[in-house]
């Protein structure tokens, strides 16, 4: 990694990684939940993280590079906190809210490198990689917006 | 993890671990950092990050528990993402941007953790624990302004 291209693609790779990852981990999380407006907005976002990466396909073909994922350090711990709170909570008030914490935590990892993907996109001149990841990185915080009302309109309280 | 109350001690462990990872981590990342004002930046979060234990433990006693980590798969993982980074980067350029952006990443995990203690503090009523977390989440916050404020203005340009 010499320079600011590299750096761009290596950590488009990592986030193609964390989509596919979550792409596989979201769907235990949903059956954990029964919680309606949570498993609804977890289900939803499933869906999204699927047409992101249809998106994150459409960025590499962008700047003339074949989609692929690295292996990511970062979001292989954050989904296995998130599987060790659905392993250790029993009561349904505590997993509910332990796991939308840890759904929030993974959104605010996306959130940061969307952003800072956004930006190098920027830098870099590539214009449409710029807007595409600015569309993902809108719903990602809309995402976690959602999230954050849950948690303190329904899911804390519980 | 059976209520919420189990939910908050095992974050507030998760994060207490994190905080003292990071002060292990941050003067390794401050090595490798040439570029000033991302130096001085840095530096000065490792600082914020040492008294933000000290607040820790005080949030701990406002609850009448003893301080102590429980170890955070999630941090580990931001942090080797952090530590390969710097391994691969050869490039300065690239080096910095990519460090911004794993800090950043860094930044948004607490940013995301302390949003959701500072939450559950005021839900379990401890209003003293609330302030706490809230004035670490108000630091956080403005960490992260500060080094998306470096990488647009200086570090991306380079």
């Amino acid at each position: 990694m010499k320079t600011l291209a590299d750096a761009f693609t290596q950590t488009l790779q990592d986030v193609y990684y964390a989509e596919h990852a979550l792409t596989k981990a979201l769907p235990k999380v949903i059956s954990a939940v029964s919680q309606p407006d949570l498993k609804k907005a977890l289900q939803a976002h499933l869906d999204e993280t699927k047409e992101q990466i249809t998106l994150l396909d459409d960025v590499f073909s962008s700047i003339d590079q074949e989609a692929a994922g690295e292996k990511c350090e970062a979001i292989d711990g954050l989904i296995k906190e998130t599987e060790s709170v659905m392993d250790e909570a029993t009561g349904k008030a505590a997993k509910h809210a332990a796991i939308v914490g840890c759904c929030q935590a993974i959104e605010h990892y996306e959130i940061a490198r969307y952003g800072t993907l956004r930006e190098w996109a920027k830098a870099l001149g590539h214009a449409e990689a710029h807007e595409m990841l600015s569309q993902i990185l809108d719903q990602e915080k809309a995402a976690n917006h959602k999230l954050t009302h849950l948690a303190v309109t329904a899911i804390n309280e519980a």
